[in-house]
């Protein structure tokens, strides 16, 4: 591939990418052939952040590595359209792992937090409520951080709430830690509350269901993995008609360009070895929305074990941190932190899976959700993922049982892989989102790149399930359809 | 009386006529004097629909037969202002009994509902965001019955829902009608969903703590009971500087007027005994935003025992319903229901008020909440009530107890108040609600009475807390502001 021609380049064979592909290819409307579409993917596999391991477990289970379930599920448009197309059916293929989650924490003996007898629920759907007015009623208001906004809340409605409401309040806000995938001092208040539309399915199924059905209809021929795209030429001087994408295999001339790296990809300086260099540079307006933004790292540690010594019945676990004082807590960690400074989310494969029947031995699994800063530690140092959390596994234990070791620990690898480098976009304090879309989405002209031939799809890219599969999904969708209405309304062939 | 002069006449002494007046004459920058302001009050009593009932216990407690709680806690503005004034203690004179609800259901001989097991709650979530969308993504879908958005969701959902879910959720999800107040196959489904901004805190005080704090800088001189107002001349032909209000008793003349009658009387038709005849007529304007609204029906029936036969500790059962079948729910009752057709939400006053020190006898009581047109039945034959209900209390005896003979039933009495006929504002199917905020509270110009010396204040005259006690009190607080705001720009004496 020293050099050759295309009509459509897309960059990076994640769901957005694909779901373009398959778009731009299958539509009805569509009049691209083929060799048309050309998708270049810089890793040697294809999936991006989706990824179903069915090979590290040593209890036949398989497991998504990336995203496992169908979150929004009123409106997510992936569950919508497999089901409709008969490739998942919700009864057997998915469980909705929602039941209340139990609380644990150090300070309760071996016992849940008893969250409804605290009330907490209502104190913590209380102060979800004070930040939505707080920054509704006056919008000039300054950003803070999640922990932040907790503490003005106490301070300001102290003499309403119990002494056991403050503490524990405090713990349990850090829940949304496992959403965002970063720590709460980091969290930015004002775009802390999440609007879920609908509840959220556990996919039984394993996504790569979905990568299979969308390679059916995109020909192998047209995905090149390995082949990193290093330079954006989208004023092209040698070719005034055609974009230029320089790739460590060759150069690639196209009139559509969709690029669906991650955001933490965008983000990087074009200088870095995996940044992407753009002739004419981005504009300020798209640089500066990226600046605004961050890149989580939600990550997962899975246990699996020659028997069952927690729960077998209980579907999620949230662990609460230990008090934190004055540490620091999105600090780089050298080393594991000393105490359980982060709160997990335990996922119990055991409850998720019990209707499914892969599991071929004995035992059991369950999975550790992390955030930011912890998830890089663990993700580098896997071996001391064990010894940081087995001390808290005494809160949860069965009575009479005693925890064995681990026969299996598997980490995520999603910031220690160059390409991907976490997990999904989010907001630190003081940053913002809609710029970033506005600017991504080319759907308001006048921002961005207008009305370019250059497109920006991915989870990061879109307003509509932000962060999640659907989202990628729906913005690859957008993207084609915008393309194959511009292409289908030339007067001329390019 | 045969005939008077005042500056202010407001028309009904409940708290938006009380808090009214107080504003008129206790605000720093009010001219007005004592004699300026005249409410009139067609009732014997004082306070409308706040009404702390102390004698007829034979338990020595006191009850709330109107307004009990303090809704929307972190913005309410009557609890701040009694925190802040020291009148009310939250660790003492209240109480959040928000702990989940227990569930019972006839299905479940003696046990609670599992709502947790069933995720009745994640389902009910589900159906609430989904209604929302519903009439979010598309303004001009038509409005529909709670009960019929209900059925829409399951089907279009049924897949993903199991039957034990649907069959509940459609029990569930009437635990609305016991917020609004009527029956759910008339609740509008577009105006369903409330916002509450924060916690509900029962009022172990009683609210006869604020009628009093505000009767204390009113004048008794100033409020006449027994007074009921038969005719409004806004345009008045005999005196052209001032309003013209005829009363039982004799004639008022103003040169402001504040309407703080409840909604159900200003829905009346002029020539009802119990309406109000204005003259010239009420603008269509203001005439149909009032027949787009409902006045609902929330009841209250207390029943004290001997001893305590049910959990004293719960704070709140809902009970659900049997399935009704081909039942109109919303049809007027000449005789009690042959079963269980409508959901009641018990408050258990054992567990509230077991920090309150008021109770002078053994035994015990609780309160259930009634809907229209339950609550018109039962408020009419309270002899019947103890009959309806009992069977239903075998759900939630204790075990080995036995539900005794009550010693007493207190039942409400305001849809045969004739002066109050029901209980607060609501929307049935096909209404609306912010057409009459906006004709009545005078902050639009060009709408209602325009920029009129005639007012209207009351829970039904707010957007805010719209409903509750403290929606009253504000809407109060801002029509004597712009009186006060109005007399004081004025260059001439009046």
């Amino acid at each position: 591939m020293a050099s050759m021609n295309t009509k459509v380049c897309i960059v990076g064979a994640g769901v957005a990418g694909l779901k373009t592909a398959h778009t731009l290819l299958n539509d009805p409307k569509s009049k691209f052939k083929a060799e048309d579409v050309l998708i270049l993917e810089a890793q040697d596999r294809i999936g991006g952040r989706v990824l179903t391991d069915k090979t590290s477990s040593k209890l036949g289970y398989s497991y998504d590595i990336g995203g496992a379930w169908f979150h929004d599920c009123l409106s997510n448009t992936v569950l919508q359209e497999s089901i409709d197309s008969g490739l998942f059916v919700v009864q057997k293929d998915g469980y909705f792992d929602d039941k209340d989650i139990t609380v644990y924490d150090k300070d309760f003996n071996n016992q849940p937090v008893p969250v409804t007898d605290l009330k907490l629920n209502r104190v913590k759907e209380e102060l979800e409520k004070f930040i939505e007015v707080y920054y509704h009623e006056d919008l000039s208001r300054k950003d803070m951080s999640l922990l932040e906004i907790t503490d003005v809340y106490i301070k300001r409605y102290g003499d309403r709430l119990t002494s056991e409401q403050k503490k524990y309040l405090k713990k349990m806000i850090r829940y949304f830690e496992l959403w965002d995938g970063f720590s709460a001092d980091k969290i930015s208040a004002r775009y802390s509350l999440n609007d879920h539309e609908g509840r959220n399915l556990y996919n039984l199924k394993g996504y790569s269901f979905l990568l299979d059905e969308l390679l059916r209809k995109i020909p192998a021929s047209q995905i090149r993995t390995n082949t990193k795209v290093n330079t954006i030429v989208r004023n092209n001087k040698h070719n005034e008609t055609k974009l230029r994408v320089e790739t460590d295999k060759g150069i690639v001339y196209c009139d559509y360009l969709v690029v669906t790296v991650p955001l933490s990809i965008l983000k990087l300086p074009s200088s870095h070895p995996y940044g992407i260099s753009w002739e004419p540079s981005l504009p300020a307006s798209i640089t500066e929305a990226l600046d605004a933004t961050c890149f989580a790292a939600l990550g997962k540690v899975i246990f699996e074990f020659n028997d069952v010594w927690w729960d077998k019945d209980v579907e999620q676990i949230l662990h609460l941190p230990e008090e934190t004082g004055s540490v620091e807590l999105s600090a780089v960690l050298n080393q594991p932190p000393q105490k359980l400074i982060y709160p997990y989310l335990l996922v119990n494969y055991e409850a998720l899976h019990k209707k499914d029947n892969k599991k071929t031995a004995q035992g059991g699994s369950f999975v550790l959700l992390t955030q930011a800063p912890l998830t890089q530690y663990l993700e580098e140092n896997p071996d001391k993922a064990w010894d940081y959390f087995k001390a808290s596994f005494k809160s949860f234990v069965q009575p009479g049982r005693t925890i064995s070791e681990p026969i299996n620990v598997i980490t995520t690898k999603w910031t220690t892989n160059p390409y991907i480098r976490g997990s999904y976009s989010g907001v630190e304090v003081n940053g913002s989102y809609e710029d970033m879309v506005a600017q991504l989405s080319g759907e308001i002209e006048g921002l961005g790149l207008g009305y370019s031939t250059v497109r920006f799809a991915g989870e990061h890219a879109t307003a509509v399930g932000s962060g999640c599969i659907h989202g990628a999904y729906t913005s690859g969708e957008r993207e084609a359809a915008w393309i194959l209405n511009h292409y289908n309304s030339l007067k001329w062939t390019l």
